[in-house]
């Protein structure tokens, strides 16, 4: 049995989505067969078109309309606190909590010996002209709780002891709504391990 | 907390495939930020083309490159049984499965009342041409196990009855691998009451 070859093109195109396997792809394009011409067109053109409209900005590298991003621009209205984190990404995820009224710094990726990554891949060169520049007074280390996070987080702690600033990192333990049975040991020992007066 | 213009508008986008939420378009759109403008191309270009490139079979109904789909072309080699399915996706599911050797019927949707669909809506006026035509000695009836699936069983049962010809439905029972701890009553009463000789 063979899908007709639009469909099956369609669906290979579909698959190269992250986190999207042959079902999810095949879902998607029975039912992109049913939409009008003017929907696929719509969608065509914004895939086509507006991912390279982003821009990384030239101060932070988070992911921007213009060279200067919402946050660079308003630094003068944050606090003096800078908030390094791995990707894009990361920095909505940590502005959608609310939680933190700082500024950002886009590392563009993780350290990894066993991917060839080194300090020179990652967005450092500009970190310490910032921390001076901006009047950082602490640094919240926003990484993944990961081998390579772990590692990246050590080498930003080494780089920027001497500047004499408070450098923190994201606290570790129980996932909110998480139930003892499902959490696994090393999160358990850290919580155990990092436990407050309750 | 706002994500940029263009990013917005490729998340409000990719949010229109089926079964995508938020958080899955946002993890495609960050991903797809740093493709390539040819990969990026590519994916516009044949989701823009394939689906209009797609045909109905004019024969069953089936999804084809052309107006004649690959079952119905080879229909003279295929047994004189007919499978008649909601949608043209069912088709390559029970084709897939190598258990079924003849032809298909695509009604392209399902009876039902609540939603204003009548049996005028669905491609029933060549049904019975085409089983005369092809001389078809039993009809399956593959049709989801839903109140609209038995609905369109019952009414596809009464005018087919006086064709004089087989008709038979897909079984019911428990699904292949499942635990009964997580069988629903209904399935459990089906699988029960159905019961084969061991």
């Amino acid at each position: 049995m063979q899908y007709p070859t639009h469909l099956l093109k369609l669906i290979d195109v579909l698959k190269k989505l992250p986190g999207v396997g042959t079902k999810s792809a095949e879902r998607f394009a029975f039912e992109m067969v049913s939409w009008p011409a003017s929907k696929l067109e719509e969608m065509a053109h914004i895939i086509h078109k507006t991912p390279n409209l982003l821009q990384h900005c030239l101060e932070c590298g988070s992911l921007s309309d213009a060279t200067s991003c919402h946050f660079c621009q308003s630094s003068h209205s944050r606090l003096p606190l800078l908030c390094i984190v791995a990707m894009p990404r990361d920095v909505f995820s940590i502005e959608s909590t609310h939680e933190f009224k700082g500024l950002y710094h886009v590392l563009g990726g993780l350290l990894s010996p066993m991917q060839g990554i080194g300090p020179e891949a990652l967005n450092l060169p500009k970190l310490k002209k910032r921390i001076a520049a901006l009047n950082i007074g602490e640094v919240v280390i926003a990484l993944d709780s990961t081998l390579e996070g772990d590692a990246t987080a050590l080498y930003l702690k080494q780089e920027l002891e001497p500047l004499n600033l408070s450098i923190s990192r994201l606290a570790f333990g129980l996932p909110m709504g998480s139930s003892l049975d499902y959490v696994d040991g090393g999160t358990l020992a850290r919580a155990l391990s990092a436990r407050g007066k309750f």
